[in-house]
């Protein structure tokens, strides 16, 4: 399929990329180090019992994000290898973008960034917010727009989480607010002031097949299944990990079941929505991340998870549909259903958790909400100037005939079959 | 496709699941606690380094039973929402079952349940069988008769698991005779009681297609590498544990190896069956469940595992089609040859296994042959009662000439494609 | 479809297969005992930290070897059934096959070859390069072909290693050398021999389908995810496991990045070859293997992830076609352009970095630059000899027009569907 775009634009996706690379050679020649090897063989047997701690917790969540969340984007039937590719792209590069920002922004010590596995885990956690903030716009947005969405969310993030976790002392191991809530927004943003107030009719390639859906739903079974690790990794070892990890497994479980509840019964046939499972089902993932490792009942981590099941699903129902009508908001993974709304009822949970611990908390509860309007407030204010930044004509928009199509930006040698 | 089912039996698997979550909750919040934290940093680290040993095979369980077992049920063309997600709600549900009748019975001490990974290692093990078992009348059954299945299930298995290991001290460390038996009786009890003696024509939708082969062919690839950690995860740490590992991935090697052999011998133009290798690559694991800690020579687990492979196919070629001549009995995933005959061939195993052992153990190999009795016995009997339950107009089995299609259950917006 | 195959030799696949296997049991039963269980409770406890260090990452490979692996194969639209299934196969022969060759040769130690997850580990390796070398003849060959093989390259590669590492003591903890380079000249010599200089068209069934270029994707996400297993697996456990962890991810993720840059800029209009994603993403990897672990500044990481991507891509797009015009070499999965380019690049890499290193190793680096001399030409020529023996015409290589078709070797039910 002949495609209008004129060459310019096409050559700015690699030399931008390139030049990135680039400069992070650069910037890794001049200032990145490992730490020094341990000069005791006591030590070093710490450091080898500390990397079997942290490392197949870091490997899970690698799955996750790479695999598990690629997947779950390929509910597009023509667009799989574009989700998967663009997913991928973004996850390196930013992951990249935030080591740079983080070694000059709070490594920077005796004039080198020494650089860990620790170091590695807090970049990939600023890019997780890339990609759920690009879900707002999967399918309809080239390459360089991706990238520019990277490029200025990693460093509102880094600021955010700086401001709410390390000024306002917020409670967020799993980062529900830093990282769902603030994601969620600034995808909103982004998509809001990219689309303007347009209603579009649905696009033909734009409806999932029962193919495409299985292969999303095996995404979402795979994240759902390393949630925990997400949420523990960086918890204090020993009983505050393991309370994480139980509670992030109670939420889940309880959020998977009443999915299947919720989407039964709002439709008339009793039917499930392929969509509701694949989203309803890690909803109780993102809510329970503020709360994690609190000393609270088990109880609540299942009434958590049920809860937030419950919100995802009507926002499927009834909420994003509203949002088209009334906003003309795209959102077109659902990300709001998914992040935004378990995410603020997370925060609310954790507010509500430190106000009935036994000591005295009611500031923390403060900072907790506080925080929660910060990560809101701040993002959609940056979301929405990244989307306007997305107008640049040289950003190679796709034109609406050509969007949620792989053939775009692959070149696809048997045209015949789809996923 | 408008369906015969009337409104009331739709509303019937969101009402009760939705009550099996409000009970769950009352339970919790009545009875379920953490372990108290440890008081002392030693202890900190004593748990952080026991979370270590015990977390990466607690995942790599997940992922079997999430996305490994769900995949290899995809095999029915029409019906791989449907089996993912039954799979993955029966899990879910099963487990949380488990978690309350376990607390019940074992845990009161005190008033207060206290959870932690072991308990829901133990809860998860008791799930299995039930997604074993169901994959006797998979295709033919409704959502509600599943739960109704995996209702009673749970704890005709706790009653089994208690008889079995804790009053006859069966030796059984990977749940070849407790789980695998146990479950593949039970199924095979269902499904006699529910389809009767009625033989069925082959239904249009239950053949596998190339793609549903192969993506079940990847399923059995992902159970097949995790299943070391599965047989080995409730061993003593140490030399135990690590036998336990090497002999799971001897026999399972063995296995794989020597279904290619069974399967081309078996056929007159040497062609691989896919339905074999899907199966006779995992029997070495379950037969090899019931011996695997013990101290045996290598030799033992290899043997052990092209025993049980060959054993599966000649199953699958022989056995099921005779059973379903003689006795109308329908075996839709072929639970009998991957769970039952190796199995048995497991609980065999030890009881020699431990007749050779250089200390008079001859009353020890009693107790195995005895226990393997019990499973198969009690199995039988609550799986035919159960199934006896399922002709409860109520559960909505679905007619003939809806089994094995995806529609019954799910939205599916496009109708085009199927996997 | 009809097969024009006469009966006998269908059966030598079974009938060799299971030789082996009984040939195996016996050696087993003669020869291969497991370590003695720790006398003391403080020795368990460190049989059990060790095992708790070990077994997650080696579960990693075998997800990347069996699932992974297996996967990225899979571009072949209608052989995605055979793909998976001789590569699951060669794996588990060909570390049964390793097994004893290793015990044979390396660990006779009073009678008794004494089985350990690190032996288990090494015999894998040896597996990888059939796995690797496999893929130049990927579609044109039968089981039996492979088989043999498999057997001839298992010794070769064990001299090859214990010259290289032992003798010569070049550094390779990740395998570039020992593993990538040697296996794909291995493969090469086996595809020039096999094949001669017969140029032949492209063959219709070759040519990856949309659906078929995205599995194959995920096998390689798959694999680009545990790579950093692979290469730590062996490190000494402490800072330099921590470092090779880190410098793989490093290259790696830059590898990813430079294979869109490099892949887009290639085309007239910028868009991707899925092929190239495929492999270059990959090629960090096999580069990073020769100095994974030495201490070396980050930087040196990225670059020659970066550098091997660009390689890789360019092999693809030049070289490939070269060799076919000039040399009529087939390589139906590029691993030239995945395991030979970027391993002569790594070994390179390790050259110079001891020769930079500060102490004097100028002795160092002449041994790391004849280890990639012996490699390269003992592959070649043993591989070369391999593929003559391929000309048997009792192993049975399938005729021009059913390559490439899962039917010549698998009872298809449904013909109708394909990946």
């Amino acid at each position: 399929m002949a495609t209008p775009s004129p060459t310019r634009p096409r050559r700015l996706l690699p030399l931008s990329l390139g030049l990135f690379q680039g400069a992070l050679l650069l910037f890794f020649a001049l200032f990145v180090t490992y730490d020094k090897p341990s000069a005791q063989a006591e030590d070093a047997s710490l450091v080898a019992i500390q990397l079997y701690g942290i490392f197949p917790l870091f490997q899970d969540i690698q799955v996750m994000l790479v695999v598990g969340l690629g997947l779950l984007l390929t509910f597009l039937p023509h667009y799989g290898l574009s989700a998967l590719t663009h997913n991928f792209l973004l996850l390196n590069f930013s992951t990249q973008w935030a080591l740079v920002l983080q070694g000059l922004l709070h490594h920077f010590r005796h004039g080198q960034v020494h650089l860990d596995l620790h170091n590695l885990l807090t970049a990939e956690f600023a890019a997780v917010t890339v990609l759920i903030s690009v879900g707002a716009v999967l399918g309809r947005t080239s390459p360089c727009q991706l990238l520019v969405v990277a490029a200025c969310e990693v460093p509102v993030y880094l600021a955010s989480e700086w401001a709410i976790v390390s000024r306002l002392g917020v409670l967020d191991v799993g980062g529900t607010i830093t990282i769902h809530v603030f994601s969620c927004y600034f995808g909103l943003g982004v998509s809001k002031a990219l689309f303007g107030a347009v209603q579009q009719p649905v696009h033909p390639k734009e409806t999932p097949t029962h193919r495409s859906d299985l292969m999303s739903l095996v995404g979402t079974l795979i994240l759902w299944v390393f949630w925990p690790s997400f949420v523990a990794v960086l918890c204090q070892p020993g009983d505050a990990q393991h309370r994480a990890i139980l509670n992030t497994f109670l939420a889940m479980s309880a959020g998977a079941v009443t999915t299947v509840v919720a989407s039964s019964l709002l439709e008339s046939d009793g039917k499930l929505s392929p969509g509701h499972l694949q989203n309803g089902s890690l909803a109780g993932g993102v809510a329970i991340g503020a709360v994690a490792d609190m000393t609270m009942p088990p109880v609540a981590a299942l009434a958590l998870g049920s809860l937030s099941a419950v919100v995802c699903v009507l926002g499927f129902r009834f909420l994003t549909p509203l949002l088209v009508r009334k906003l003309a908001l795209r959102d077109q993974c659902g990300i709001h259903n998914l992040h935004g709304l378990p995410g603020i009822l997370g925060a609310v949970a954790s507010t509500v958790a430190v106000l009935v611990a036994p000591k005295d908390t009611s500031g923390q509860a403060l900072w907790q909400a506080l925080g929660l309007v910060v990560a809101i407030g701040g993002s959609l204010l940056a979301g929405l100037l990244t989307g306007v930044a997305l107008w640049l004509p040289c950003l190679a928009r796709p034109p609406e005939r050509l969007c949620f199509d792989d053939s775009l930006y692959f070149k696809i040698q048997d045209q015949k079959t789809r996923i």
